[in-house]
């Protein structure tokens, strides 16, 4: 493997652990544990759920690989809070946007060289991409990977 | 930049900010705000703050820079769950020890070559690494990374 191979392969298993350790957490409750609220007053454990899939869908068009697959997951679980919406996915039904959404990126993912990693997202213009060329993909995936830890810290406080 | 020096930028960013927010997040509360636990019967923010100084002061020597710099930490807040020591550090004396340590480990950080990065760390053995070459410093710095994250996660609950 060249250096730069080495480095991507790092960067996608810490990806994947992270992905694998929330699909185990989450998967493995009922829908009426999925209800348990991370702390008293704070977000449910599905409304976190929906939160890192509604995130991760978002990556889809951000870092060029497509379409969003479950745009409905934004009003859920990114744009509005906890609480406020009357139609949310059950359990079940985000399990599978989860693993739909997941395995999506992984198939981009798994074959990007590393020029193709370092590309611009899309949500950057072309003449602030020139003075600030981090903002590429790869720096999108490790903030994303925290972004997936972060949740998973808290979420472990309950179950 | 050539790609290998980019990506490795990408993941010294994503490090540095997760250990600015914990420095701030931390860094800000008053002893008595430190007692304060992550969740009922859970850590104390104390606790936690310690722990990422552990683990990381622990990299040190992981990644082949040098000894533990405060290897006092171990026992109050990582071989020994929290409460349970006499002695412990408060927030100001750990708040010198986080600083000194994530010093250390930068001035290391910031002058690694692409192959320093993908150098095996200090804890797997030649015959091992050959076989899995994944289990590098770089691979060490996105887990301990996620590590960050995971923990402010969980104290940003309660602050």
């Amino acid at each position: 493997m060249s250096p730069d191979i080495s480095l991507i392969d790092s960067a996608l298993r810490t990806w994947k652990s992270n992905i694998d350790r929330a699909g185990k957490l989450f998967g493995a409750l009922s829908e009426s544990e999925l209800q348990r609220e991370i702390a008293p007053g704070k977000n449910r454990l599905l409304y976190i759920w929906g939160h890192l899939a509604a995130v991760n869908d978002a990556l889809l068009p951000l870092l060029g690989v497509g379409e969003k697959l479950h745009p409905e997951l934004d009003a859920m679980f990114l744009s509005n809070p906890d609480r406020s919406q009357q139609k949310i996915l059950s359990g079940e039904e985000l399990k599978r946007a989860w693993e739909e959404i997941n395995g999506s990126l992984w198939a981009a993912f798994s074959k990007w060289t590393p020029s193709e990693w370092l590309q611009k997202h899309t949500s950057v213009s072309d003449a602030d991409f020139t003075k600030e060329p981090h903002r590429n993909r790869f720096t999108i995936l490790l903030g994303r990977t925290s972004h997936l830890a972060y949740h998973l810290g808290q979420a472990n406080l309950v179950v």
